[in-house]
């Protein structure tokens, strides 16, 4: 069993999304043998890259306020909020508010994760 | 893509596991091709049961005090603590505190869930 804090793993900074933080938070470096769960921080003003790929997304807002976008639209944020984001789906998500915009983002093992 | 407020997903109680709800969040019905998220609730006082199997749990603690048990011993349980559970672990969640303890619990899809 392992146990940590969140704020234990260092964040990532990717230079392509500036005011975005991913924490690795749980994954293969820890023995998950098949997905990993990542800790994302917007901070306010910015979003993530509008993007997609052939992995799907399970988020959980944990604080803040923020939109996510898809082709079919917007949709509110907030703490408590799930998002199933299906693979292959082009997709961002927002900070409206204030303060820090924060999620658990879960995705199955790629090659280029951690 | 999905979007909801896990309170908007009806809690599970098992009769097994007195004073513990399980929200199946995201998962199959969704859509969702290999994992589940899941927000498990435990009243003050309560515990899930002490038990084994063959999947791995990734955990995230949102709200409440409380403790995990492994044959190694146990370990604090605070919002922000994340939890890797290897599959065929013995492991248990206690709350000890006088609020509700509520943590994310990420699972692969089994025969048995949702």
């Amino acid at each position: 069993m392992i146990v940590k804090h969140f704020q234990e793993v260092e964040p990532k900074v990717s230079p392509d999304s500036p005011g975005v933080e991913v924490r690795w938070v749980l994954g293969k470096p820890d023995g998950a043998p098949r997905f990993a769960m990542r800790v994302i921080e917007v901070a306010p003003g910015h979003a993530t890259p509008r993007h997609q790929h052939w992995w799907e997304h399970e988020v959980f807002v944990l604080e803040g306020e923020g939109v996510v976008w898809s082709r079919a639209g917007e949709r509110v944020l907030r703490p408590g909020v799930a998002v199933y984001v299906p693979g292959n789906e082009e997709h961002q998500f927002l900070n409206t508010g204030t303060g820090p915009l924060r999620f658990i983002c879960v995705i199955p093992h790629t090659e280029s994760g951690s």
